[in-house]
Protein backbone atom coordinates (compact mmCIF):
# COMPACT_ATOMS: atom_id res chain seq x y z
CA UNK A 1 0.00 0.00 0.00
CA UNK A 2 3.15 2.58 0.69
CA UNK A 3 5.01 0.75 -2.24
CA UNK A 4 5.47 4.04 -4.16
CA UNK A 5 3.59 3.32 -8.15
CA UNK A 6 6.45 5.94 -9.84
CA UNK A 7 9.60 6.04 -8.41
CA UNK A 8 12.78 3.56 -8.47
CA UNK A 9 13.47 1.83 -5.56
CA UNK A 10 15.94 2.95 -2.65
CA UNK A 11 19.34 1.63 -3.35
CA UNK A 12 21.83 3.89 -2.39
CA UNK A 13 23.62 3.48 1.42
CA UNK A 14 24.09 6.73 2.24
CA UNK A 15 22.46 10.56 1.81
CA UNK A 16 25.55 11.93 0.55
CA UNK A 17 25.28 9.41 -2.55
CA UNK A 18 21.67 9.67 -3.03
CA UNK A 19 20.71 10.55 -6.28
CA UNK A 20 18.69 13.29 -7.00
CA UNK A 21 15.14 12.26 -8.73
CA UNK A 22 11.90 14.46 -9.60
CA UNK A 23 8.74 14.06 -10.32
CA UNK A 24 5.95 15.90 -11.66
CA UNK A 25 3.34 17.62 -9.76
CA UNK A 26 0.55 19.31 -11.78
CA UNK A 27 3.62 20.18 -14.62
CA UNK A 28 6.21 21.23 -12.21
CA UNK A 29 9.13 19.13 -11.57
CA UNK A 30 10.07 18.42 -7.30
CA UNK A 31 13.21 17.93 -6.65
CA UNK A 32 13.69 14.62 -4.13
CA UNK A 33 16.20 12.27 -2.36
CA UNK A 34 15.13 8.80 -1.14
CA UNK A 35 17.20 6.33 0.86
CA UNK A 36 15.81 3.33 3.44
CA UNK A 37 14.38 0.39 3.49
CA UNK A 38 11.38 -0.37 1.12
CA UNK A 39 9.05 -1.27 2.95
CA UNK A 40 7.58 0.75 6.56
CA UNK A 41 5.82 4.04 5.95
CA UNK A 42 7.78 6.45 4.81
CA UNK A 43 9.17 9.47 6.92
CA UNK A 44 9.18 12.61 4.25
CA UNK A 45 11.65 15.78 5.34
CA UNK A 46 10.25 19.17 5.64
CA UNK A 47 13.09 21.30 5.35
CA UNK A 48 13.59 24.63 7.02
CA UNK A 49 14.30 28.74 5.42
CA UNK A 50 16.19 28.42 2.20
CA UNK A 51 16.68 25.08 2.47
CA UNK A 52 17.43 22.70 0.01
CA UNK A 53 18.36 19.04 -0.19
CA UNK A 54 22.09 19.50 0.73
CA UNK A 55 20.70 21.27 4.23
CA UNK A 56 19.82 18.11 5.59
CA UNK A 57 22.50 16.66 8.58
CA UNK A 58 23.64 13.34 6.16
CA UNK A 59 23.83 12.12 10.30
CA UNK A 60 20.11 12.76 10.76
CA UNK A 61 19.06 11.65 7.51
CA UNK A 62 21.60 8.53 7.49
CA UNK A 63 21.00 7.66 11.40
CA UNK A 64 16.62 7.85 10.41
CA UNK A 65 17.32 5.63 7.33
CA UNK A 66 18.91 2.81 8.85
CA UNK A 67 15.39 1.93 9.36
CA UNK A 68 12.89 3.65 7.78
CA UNK A 69 12.72 5.33 4.24
CA UNK A 70 13.59 8.89 4.19
CA UNK A 71 12.90 11.24 1.51
CA UNK A 72 13.65 14.69 1.25
CA UNK A 73 12.69 17.07 -1.33
CA UNK A 74 12.87 20.31 -2.94
CA UNK A 75 9.79 23.08 -2.14
CA UNK A 76 8.36 24.28 -5.31
CA UNK A 77 10.59 27.18 -7.04
CA UNK A 78 13.45 25.94 -4.69
CA UNK A 79 17.08 24.39 -5.41
CA UNK A 80 16.01 21.51 -8.14
CA UNK A 81 11.93 22.50 -7.72
CA UNK A 82 10.74 23.99 -10.41
CA UNK A 83 7.79 26.45 -10.07
CA UNK A 84 7.16 29.70 -8.43
CA UNK A 85 7.83 29.59 -4.31
CA UNK A 86 5.10 29.95 -2.96
CA UNK A 87 4.75 32.92 0.26
CA UNK A 88 1.98 31.13 2.61
CA UNK A 89 3.03 28.03 4.77
CA UNK A 90 -0.82 26.89 3.73
CA UNK A 91 0.50 26.64 -0.16
CA UNK A 92 3.44 25.10 0.79
CA UNK A 93 1.59 22.77 2.76
CA UNK A 94 -0.78 21.92 -0.06
CA UNK A 95 2.47 21.50 -2.40
CA UNK A 96 3.51 18.86 0.48
CA UNK A 97 0.81 16.81 0.16
CA UNK A 98 0.97 16.81 -3.79
CA UNK A 99 4.59 15.41 -4.15
CA UNK A 100 3.78 12.82 -1.47
CA UNK A 101 0.65 11.53 -3.78
CA UNK A 102 2.84 12.16 -6.68
CA UNK A 103 4.95 10.00 -4.90
CA UNK A 104 2.20 7.18 -5.14
CA UNK A 105 1.85 7.55 -0.64
CA UNK A 106 -1.29 7.03 1.08
CA UNK A 107 0.43 7.18 4.78
CA UNK A 108 3.59 9.08 5.27
CA UNK A 109 5.38 10.49 8.46
CA UNK A 110 6.76 13.80 8.70
CA UNK A 111 9.74 15.06 10.16
CA UNK A 112 9.53 18.77 9.75
CA UNK A 113 12.13 21.60 10.72
CA UNK A 114 11.53 25.11 11.63
CA UNK A 115 9.46 26.11 8.70
CA UNK A 116 9.16 22.51 7.67
CA UNK A 117 7.33 22.33 11.13
CA UNK A 118 4.90 25.19 10.17
CA UNK A 119 4.29 23.11 7.15
CA UNK A 120 4.05 19.44 8.74
CA UNK A 121 1.61 20.76 11.22
CA UNK A 122 -0.68 22.59 8.50
CA UNK A 123 -0.86 18.96 6.65
CA UNK A 124 -1.02 16.51 9.56
CA UNK A 125 -4.08 18.91 10.98
CA UNK A 126 -5.61 19.16 6.96
CA UNK A 127 -4.83 15.26 6.19
CA UNK A 128 -5.29 13.15 8.82
CA UNK A 129 -5.57 9.77 6.92
CA UNK A 130 -2.19 10.59 4.87
CA UNK A 131 0.15 11.69 8.24
CA UNK A 132 0.56 8.94 10.71
CA UNK A 133 2.87 10.36 12.97
CA UNK A 134 4.69 13.97 13.40
CA UNK A 135 8.05 15.11 14.45
CA UNK A 136 8.54 18.52 15.15
CA UNK A 137 12.27 20.05 15.68
CA UNK A 138 12.78 24.07 15.81
CA UNK A 139 9.53 25.21 15.56
CA UNK A 140 6.30 26.94 16.81
CA UNK A 141 2.79 27.47 16.22
CA UNK A 142 1.08 29.76 14.29
CA UNK A 143 1.33 33.36 16.29
CA UNK A 144 3.95 31.93 18.53
CA UNK A 145 6.03 34.29 20.19
CA UNK A 146 8.73 35.84 18.21
CA UNK A 147 8.13 33.86 14.76
CA UNK A 148 7.49 37.33 12.87
CA UNK A 149 11.01 38.03 14.26
CA UNK A 150 12.59 35.45 12.03
CA UNK A 151 12.75 37.18 8.77
CA UNK A 152 14.50 40.35 10.12
CA UNK A 153 17.02 38.24 12.68
CA UNK A 154 17.80 36.23 9.30
CA UNK A 155 18.62 39.05 7.49
CA UNK A 156 20.40 40.84 9.94
CA UNK A 157 22.84 37.51 10.58
CA UNK A 158 23.34 37.14 6.82
CA UNK A 159 24.46 41.04 6.61
CA UNK A 160 26.83 40.29 10.08
CA UNK A 161 27.71 36.96 8.66
CA UNK A 162 28.86 38.75 5.28
CA UNK A 163 31.00 41.81 6.95
CA UNK A 164 32.38 39.38 9.34
CA UNK A 165 32.92 36.02 6.78
CA UNK A 166 31.42 33.93 8.76
CA UNK A 167 28.04 31.31 7.92
CA UNK A 168 25.21 32.92 8.93
CA UNK A 169 24.06 29.62 9.92
CA UNK A 170 26.30 29.33 13.14
CA UNK A 171 24.77 32.34 14.68
CA UNK A 172 20.80 31.23 13.75
CA UNK A 173 21.19 27.60 14.50
CA UNK A 174 23.68 27.11 17.39
CA UNK A 175 24.25 28.48 20.64
CA UNK A 176 27.71 31.65 21.05
CA UNK A 177 29.38 29.44 23.45
CA UNK A 178 32.58 26.94 22.89
CA UNK A 179 30.24 24.01 22.25
CA UNK A 180 27.93 25.70 20.17
CA UNK A 181 30.54 27.11 17.94
CA UNK A 182 32.46 23.72 17.73
CA UNK A 183 29.17 22.35 16.50
CA UNK A 184 28.20 24.90 14.19
CA UNK A 185 31.37 23.97 12.15
CA UNK A 186 30.70 20.45 12.30
CA UNK A 187 27.60 20.36 10.85
CA UNK A 188 29.16 23.03 7.92
CA UNK A 189 31.85 20.70 7.41
CA UNK A 190 28.70 17.73 7.34
CA UNK A 191 26.57 19.71 4.79
CA UNK A 192 29.60 20.16 2.42
CA UNK A 193 30.52 15.89 2.62
CA UNK A 194 28.13 15.35 -0.68
CA UNK A 195 30.49 16.95 -4.03
CA UNK A 196 28.75 15.67 -6.36
CA UNK A 197 25.28 16.21 -8.19
CA UNK A 198 24.50 19.28 -5.20
CA UNK A 199 21.28 21.05 -5.32
CA UNK A 200 21.00 24.24 -6.50
CA UNK A 201 21.05 27.29 -3.68
CA UNK A 202 17.85 29.06 -3.17
CA UNK A 203 17.09 32.29 -5.27
CA UNK A 204 16.61 35.22 -3.95
CA UNK A 205 13.05 35.84 -4.92
CA UNK A 206 12.34 32.21 -3.29
CA UNK A 207 13.64 33.34 -0.37
CA UNK A 208 11.67 36.22 -0.27
CA UNK A 209 8.55 34.38 -0.14
CA UNK A 210 9.56 32.06 2.14
CA UNK A 211 10.15 35.29 4.49
CA UNK A 212 6.99 36.42 4.19
CA UNK A 213 5.48 33.39 4.23
CA UNK A 214 7.03 32.82 7.50
CA UNK A 215 6.03 36.35 8.64
CA UNK A 216 2.75 35.59 8.35
CA UNK A 217 2.68 32.53 10.35
CA UNK A 218 4.05 34.31 13.10
CA UNK A 219 1.58 37.19 12.77
CA UNK A 220 -1.28 34.56 12.56
CA UNK A 221 -4.06 34.09 14.95
CA UNK A 222 -2.80 30.65 17.66
CA UNK A 223 -4.07 28.10 15.54
CA UNK A 224 -6.24 25.09 17.12
CA UNK A 225 -3.76 22.72 17.85
CA UNK A 226 -6.51 20.15 19.03
CA UNK A 227 -6.98 19.79 15.22
CA UNK A 228 -3.93 17.59 15.31
CA UNK A 229 -4.91 14.26 16.17
CA UNK A 230 -1.77 12.35 15.75
CA UNK A 231 1.07 11.36 18.17
CA UNK A 232 3.67 13.92 17.94
CA UNK A 233 7.87 13.93 18.71
CA UNK A 234 8.74 17.69 19.81
CA UNK A 235 12.26 18.57 19.71
CA UNK A 236 14.56 21.63 20.07
CA UNK A 237 18.15 23.02 21.69
CA UNK A 238 17.13 24.47 25.13
CA UNK A 239 18.58 27.87 23.48
CA UNK A 240 16.55 28.69 20.08
CA UNK A 241 16.79 32.41 18.78
CA UNK A 242 15.30 31.83 15.85
CA UNK A 243 11.96 30.20 16.96
CA UNK A 244 12.21 30.51 20.31
CA UNK A 245 12.34 27.52 22.96
CA UNK A 246 9.21 28.25 24.64
CA UNK A 247 7.13 27.67 21.18
CA UNK A 248 8.27 24.11 21.68
CA UNK A 249 7.11 24.05 25.05
CA UNK A 250 3.78 25.55 23.98
CA UNK A 251 3.44 22.74 21.07
CA UNK A 252 4.02 20.03 23.88
CA UNK A 253 1.42 21.60 26.06
CA UNK A 254 -1.26 22.31 23.26
CA UNK A 255 -0.85 19.12 21.38
CA UNK A 256 -3.06 16.33 22.24
CA UNK A 257 -1.14 13.45 21.57
CA UNK A 258 2.58 14.99 22.47
CA UNK A 259 6.13 13.77 23.41
CA UNK A 260 8.99 16.44 24.32
CA UNK A 261 12.21 15.36 24.07
CA UNK A 262 13.92 17.14 26.91
CA UNK A 263 15.54 20.40 25.29
CA UNK A 264 19.19 20.09 24.24
CA UNK A 265 21.36 21.55 26.57
CA UNK A 266 23.82 24.20 25.13
CA UNK A 267 22.33 24.31 21.73
CA UNK A 268 19.93 25.93 19.63
CA UNK A 269 17.27 25.66 16.12
CA UNK A 270 19.87 23.47 15.10
CA UNK A 271 19.82 20.99 18.05
CA UNK A 272 18.53 17.94 16.37
CA UNK A 273 21.79 18.26 14.23
CA UNK A 274 23.76 18.99 17.20
CA UNK A 275 22.69 16.30 19.67
CA UNK A 276 22.25 14.05 15.93
CA UNK A 277 22.78 10.77 17.94
CA UNK A 278 20.40 10.88 20.69
CA UNK A 279 17.81 12.67 18.19
CA UNK A 280 18.06 9.95 15.89
CA UNK A 281 17.19 7.04 18.45
CA UNK A 282 14.53 9.05 20.22
CA UNK A 283 12.71 9.47 16.44
CA UNK A 284 13.26 6.03 15.45
CA UNK A 285 11.71 4.96 18.81
CA UNK A 286 8.97 7.36 18.33
CA UNK A 287 8.53 6.41 14.79
CA UNK A 288 8.69 2.52 15.81
CA UNK A 289 6.63 2.52 18.99
CA UNK B 1 55.43 71.90 6.14
CA UNK B 2 54.17 68.58 5.49
CA UNK B 3 56.12 66.48 7.74
CA UNK B 4 53.72 65.27 10.11
CA UNK B 5 54.32 65.67 13.95
CA UNK B 6 53.48 63.37 15.95
CA UNK B 7 53.75 59.92 13.56
CA UNK B 8 56.60 57.71 12.85
CA UNK B 9 58.14 58.01 9.30
CA UNK B 10 57.31 54.88 6.88
CA UNK B 11 59.37 52.54 6.67
CA UNK B 12 57.84 49.47 5.26
CA UNK B 13 57.85 48.78 1.60
CA UNK B 14 54.50 47.09 0.98
CA UNK B 15 50.73 48.41 2.08
CA UNK B 16 50.77 43.96 2.95
CA UNK B 17 53.55 45.11 5.59
CA UNK B 18 52.67 48.41 6.72
CA UNK B 19 51.84 48.58 10.91
CA UNK B 20 48.84 49.13 11.51
CA UNK B 21 49.20 52.68 13.65
CA UNK B 22 46.34 55.15 15.37
CA UNK B 23 46.27 58.83 16.68
CA UNK B 24 44.16 60.12 18.78
CA UNK B 25 41.56 62.62 17.62
CA UNK B 26 39.66 64.08 20.03
CA UNK B 27 39.96 61.23 22.52
CA UNK B 28 38.85 58.49 19.69
CA UNK B 29 42.13 56.53 18.70
CA UNK B 30 41.51 56.55 14.56
CA UNK B 31 43.84 53.47 13.08
CA UNK B 32 45.72 54.42 10.12
CA UNK B 33 48.61 52.42 7.54
CA UNK B 34 50.99 54.59 5.90
CA UNK B 35 53.60 53.95 2.80
CA UNK B 36 55.75 55.56 0.55
CA UNK B 37 58.43 58.70 0.55
CA UNK B 38 57.63 61.03 3.60
CA UNK B 39 58.53 64.12 1.24
CA UNK B 40 55.76 66.04 -0.79
CA UNK B 41 52.44 66.30 -0.42
CA UNK B 42 50.71 63.11 1.58
CA UNK B 43 47.64 61.26 -0.28
CA UNK B 44 45.13 60.32 1.83
CA UNK B 45 42.72 57.97 1.34
CA UNK B 46 39.21 57.73 1.58
CA UNK B 47 37.38 54.22 1.84
CA UNK B 48 34.06 53.32 0.46
CA UNK B 49 31.17 51.45 2.73
CA UNK B 50 32.06 49.08 4.94
CA UNK B 51 35.15 49.12 3.78
CA UNK B 52 38.35 49.12 6.58
CA UNK B 53 42.05 49.16 6.11
CA UNK B 54 42.13 45.67 4.37
CA UNK B 55 39.90 46.95 1.18
CA UNK B 56 42.32 48.53 -0.33
CA UNK B 57 43.58 46.78 -3.09
CA UNK B 58 47.47 46.24 -2.30
CA UNK B 59 48.64 47.36 -5.76
CA UNK B 60 46.77 50.59 -6.03
CA UNK B 61 48.52 51.45 -2.74
CA UNK B 62 51.89 49.94 -3.25
CA UNK B 63 51.71 51.86 -7.03
CA UNK B 64 51.02 55.03 -5.50
CA UNK B 65 53.60 54.88 -2.59
CA UNK B 66 56.32 54.02 -5.09
CA UNK B 67 56.54 58.12 -5.42
CA UNK B 68 53.71 59.45 -3.19
CA UNK B 69 53.46 59.03 0.84
CA UNK B 70 50.00 57.27 1.07
CA UNK B 71 47.88 57.33 4.02
CA UNK B 72 44.89 54.61 4.37
CA UNK B 73 42.55 54.87 7.70
CA UNK B 74 39.55 53.71 9.46
CA UNK B 75 36.69 56.07 10.21
CA UNK B 76 35.42 56.64 13.00
CA UNK B 77 33.88 53.39 14.89
CA UNK B 78 35.00 51.10 12.04
CA UNK B 79 37.79 48.57 11.77
CA UNK B 80 40.53 49.54 14.28
CA UNK B 81 38.95 53.27 15.31
CA UNK B 82 36.92 53.93 17.90
CA UNK B 83 34.24 55.94 18.74
CA UNK B 84 30.59 55.92 16.96
CA UNK B 85 30.39 55.99 12.99
CA UNK B 86 28.53 59.02 11.70
CA UNK B 87 25.51 58.22 10.05
CA UNK B 88 26.05 61.80 7.44
CA UNK B 89 28.83 62.44 4.60
CA UNK B 90 29.12 65.99 6.51
CA UNK B 91 30.61 64.30 9.57
CA UNK B 92 32.93 62.03 8.06
CA UNK B 93 34.05 64.74 6.23
CA UNK B 94 34.76 66.45 9.11
CA UNK B 95 36.02 63.44 10.99
CA UNK B 96 38.67 63.12 8.15
CA UNK B 97 39.80 66.65 8.24
CA UNK B 98 40.12 66.33 12.45
CA UNK B 99 42.20 62.89 11.27
CA UNK B 100 44.52 64.51 8.91
CA UNK B 101 45.10 67.48 11.23
CA UNK B 102 45.75 65.31 13.73
CA UNK B 103 48.49 63.77 12.09
CA UNK B 104 49.98 67.39 11.59
CA UNK B 105 49.37 68.14 7.77
CA UNK B 106 48.47 71.31 6.76
CA UNK B 107 48.12 70.19 3.02
CA UNK B 108 47.26 66.88 1.34
CA UNK B 109 45.92 65.19 -2.02
CA UNK B 110 42.65 63.18 -1.28
CA UNK B 111 41.91 60.04 -2.74
CA UNK B 112 37.95 59.30 -2.48
CA UNK B 113 36.39 55.87 -3.48
CA UNK B 114 32.66 55.29 -3.29
CA UNK B 115 31.79 56.31 -0.27
CA UNK B 116 35.24 58.12 0.39
CA UNK B 117 34.42 60.07 -2.83
CA UNK B 118 31.24 61.71 -1.47
CA UNK B 119 33.69 62.34 1.77
CA UNK B 120 36.65 64.13 -0.19
CA UNK B 121 34.13 66.38 -1.88
CA UNK B 122 33.08 67.73 1.47
CA UNK B 123 36.37 68.50 2.62
CA UNK B 124 37.47 69.43 -0.59
CA UNK B 125 34.75 72.68 -0.70
CA UNK B 126 35.07 72.98 3.30
CA UNK B 127 39.21 72.99 3.07
CA UNK B 128 40.49 74.75 0.11
CA UNK B 129 43.66 75.01 1.95
CA UNK B 130 43.84 72.01 2.97
CA UNK B 131 43.34 69.89 -0.05
CA UNK B 132 45.71 70.18 -2.85
CA UNK B 133 43.99 67.96 -5.56
CA UNK B 134 41.51 65.02 -5.41
CA UNK B 135 41.05 61.88 -7.16
CA UNK B 136 37.21 60.71 -7.20
CA UNK B 137 36.76 56.98 -8.23
CA UNK B 138 32.97 54.96 -8.12
CA UNK B 139 31.35 58.04 -6.78
CA UNK B 140 29.21 61.21 -7.66
CA UNK B 141 27.66 64.24 -6.27
CA UNK B 142 24.93 64.70 -3.52
CA UNK B 143 22.03 64.19 -4.89
CA UNK B 144 23.11 61.81 -7.95
CA UNK B 145 21.13 59.14 -9.38
CA UNK B 146 20.57 55.92 -7.90
CA UNK B 147 22.39 56.80 -5.34
CA UNK B 148 20.17 56.45 -2.74
CA UNK B 149 19.66 52.70 -4.05
CA UNK B 150 22.84 51.70 -3.06
CA UNK B 151 21.51 50.69 0.35
CA UNK B 152 18.88 48.56 -0.95
CA UNK B 153 21.35 47.03 -3.51
CA UNK B 154 24.04 46.07 -0.90
CA UNK B 155 21.93 44.69 1.21
CA UNK B 156 20.18 42.41 -2.03
CA UNK B 157 23.90 41.61 -3.01
CA UNK B 158 24.47 40.14 0.43
CA UNK B 159 21.75 38.22 0.86
CA UNK B 160 22.15 36.50 -2.68
CA UNK B 161 26.11 36.29 -2.16
CA UNK B 162 25.22 34.26 1.11
CA UNK B 163 23.15 32.25 -0.89
CA UNK B 164 24.89 31.22 -3.37
CA UNK B 165 28.09 31.34 -1.37
CA UNK B 166 29.81 34.23 -3.25
CA UNK B 167 31.56 37.41 -2.12
CA UNK B 168 29.11 40.19 -2.73
CA UNK B 169 31.58 42.51 -3.56
CA UNK B 170 31.90 40.30 -7.43
CA UNK B 171 28.25 41.66 -8.31
CA UNK B 172 28.98 44.75 -6.41
CA UNK B 173 32.41 45.90 -7.47
CA UNK B 174 32.38 43.99 -11.05
CA UNK B 175 30.95 43.11 -14.12
CA UNK B 176 28.74 40.03 -15.02
CA UNK B 177 30.74 39.02 -17.81
CA UNK B 178 34.51 36.59 -17.73
CA UNK B 179 36.29 39.40 -18.12
CA UNK B 180 34.79 41.12 -14.70
CA UNK B 181 34.26 37.82 -13.07
CA UNK B 182 38.19 37.12 -13.14
CA UNK B 183 38.96 40.28 -12.02
CA UNK B 184 36.78 40.21 -9.35
CA UNK B 185 38.19 36.88 -7.77
CA UNK B 186 41.68 38.37 -8.53
CA UNK B 187 40.86 41.46 -6.41
CA UNK B 188 39.49 39.08 -3.34
CA UNK B 189 42.67 37.40 -3.63
CA UNK B 190 44.66 40.44 -3.68
CA UNK B 191 42.86 41.71 -0.47
CA UNK B 192 43.85 38.22 1.25
CA UNK B 193 47.70 38.84 0.74
CA UNK B 194 48.23 40.50 4.17
CA UNK B 195 48.40 37.45 6.95
CA UNK B 196 49.12 38.68 10.12
CA UNK B 197 47.70 42.12 12.32
CA UNK B 198 44.58 42.58 9.70
CA UNK B 199 42.17 45.00 10.39
CA UNK B 200 38.35 44.26 12.22
CA UNK B 201 35.66 43.68 10.35
CA UNK B 202 32.78 46.53 10.04
CA UNK B 203 30.49 46.16 12.89
CA UNK B 204 26.50 46.04 11.84
CA UNK B 205 25.82 49.03 13.76
CA UNK B 206 28.26 50.93 12.40
CA UNK B 207 27.79 49.45 8.58
CA UNK B 208 23.60 50.66 9.31
CA UNK B 209 25.15 54.09 9.78
CA UNK B 210 26.82 54.15 7.17
CA UNK B 211 24.30 52.46 4.95
CA UNK B 212 21.77 55.68 6.39
CA UNK B 213 24.78 58.51 5.53
CA UNK B 214 24.41 57.10 2.06
CA UNK B 215 20.88 56.92 1.11
CA UNK B 216 20.84 60.56 2.97
CA UNK B 217 23.82 61.73 0.09
CA UNK B 218 21.61 60.37 -2.46
CA UNK B 219 19.00 62.53 -1.86
CA UNK B 220 20.24 65.71 -0.63
CA UNK B 221 19.97 68.41 -2.91
CA UNK B 222 22.08 68.48 -6.15
CA UNK B 223 25.64 70.38 -4.41
CA UNK B 224 27.40 73.40 -6.14
CA UNK B 225 30.45 71.63 -7.45
CA UNK B 226 31.78 75.26 -8.41
CA UNK B 227 32.85 75.49 -4.77
CA UNK B 228 35.38 72.89 -5.21
CA UNK B 229 38.18 74.70 -7.40
CA UNK B 230 40.87 72.53 -6.38
CA UNK B 231 42.03 70.47 -9.78
CA UNK B 232 40.34 66.86 -9.53
CA UNK B 233 40.86 63.33 -11.14
CA UNK B 234 37.90 61.66 -12.17
CA UNK B 235 37.54 57.90 -13.04
CA UNK B 236 35.21 55.10 -12.83
CA UNK B 237 34.11 51.98 -14.23
CA UNK B 238 32.13 52.09 -17.16
CA UNK B 239 28.98 50.19 -16.50
CA UNK B 240 28.78 50.88 -12.11
CA UNK B 241 25.86 49.05 -10.80
CA UNK B 242 26.43 50.99 -7.60
CA UNK B 243 26.87 54.02 -8.09
CA UNK B 244 25.69 54.56 -11.93
CA UNK B 245 28.27 55.78 -14.10
CA UNK B 246 26.55 58.71 -15.37
CA UNK B 247 26.97 60.08 -12.32
CA UNK B 248 31.11 60.49 -12.93
CA UNK B 249 30.33 62.03 -15.91
CA UNK B 250 28.46 64.96 -14.19
CA UNK B 251 31.03 64.78 -11.96
CA UNK B 252 33.65 65.59 -14.70
CA UNK B 253 31.26 67.77 -16.45
CA UNK B 254 30.36 70.06 -13.29
CA UNK B 255 33.21 70.04 -11.78
CA UNK B 256 35.36 73.23 -12.65
CA UNK B 257 38.99 71.84 -12.85
CA UNK B 258 38.18 68.27 -13.69
CA UNK B 259 39.78 65.60 -15.74
CA UNK B 260 38.05 62.59 -16.77
CA UNK B 261 39.76 58.89 -17.30
CA UNK B 262 38.04 57.66 -20.04
CA UNK B 263 35.55 54.89 -18.47
CA UNK B 264 37.26 51.57 -17.80
CA UNK B 265 35.90 48.97 -20.37
CA UNK B 266 33.96 46.00 -19.04
CA UNK B 267 34.53 47.31 -15.68
CA UNK B 268 32.04 48.55 -12.77
CA UNK B 269 32.63 50.01 -9.52
CA UNK B 270 35.87 48.77 -8.75
CA UNK B 271 37.33 49.90 -11.98
CA UNK B 272 40.26 51.36 -10.24
CA UNK B 273 40.79 48.15 -8.66
CA UNK B 274 40.54 46.04 -12.47
CA UNK B 275 42.48 48.61 -14.28
CA UNK B 276 44.88 49.11 -10.53
CA UNK B 277 48.03 49.56 -13.29
CA UNK B 278 46.46 52.18 -15.69
CA UNK B 279 44.87 53.84 -12.83
CA UNK B 280 48.23 54.29 -10.96
CA UNK B 281 50.24 55.69 -13.89
CA UNK B 282 47.01 58.14 -14.60
CA UNK B 283 46.82 59.21 -10.77
CA UNK B 284 50.39 59.88 -10.36
CA UNK B 285 50.67 61.89 -13.23
CA UNK B 286 47.83 63.70 -12.37
CA UNK B 287 49.41 64.50 -8.91
CA UNK B 288 52.77 65.21 -10.32
CA UNK B 289 51.84 67.25 -13.05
Amino acid sequence: MNAPRNSPSPSTSSYQNAPTRSVSVHGENFAYRELGPEDGVPLILLVHLAGVLDNWDPRVVDGLAARRRVIAFDNRGVGGSSGSTPDTIEAMARDAVLFIRALGFDQVDLLGLSMGGFVAQVVAAEEPRLVRKVILAGTGPAGGPGIDKVPALTIQATLKGTLTRQDPKLSLFFTDTAGGRQAGRALLERLKERTHDRDKDISLPAFRAQLKAIKRWGRQAPSDLSEIRQPVLVANGENDRMVPSPNTLDLAARLPRSELVPLYPDAGHGGIFQYHEEFVTRALGFLES
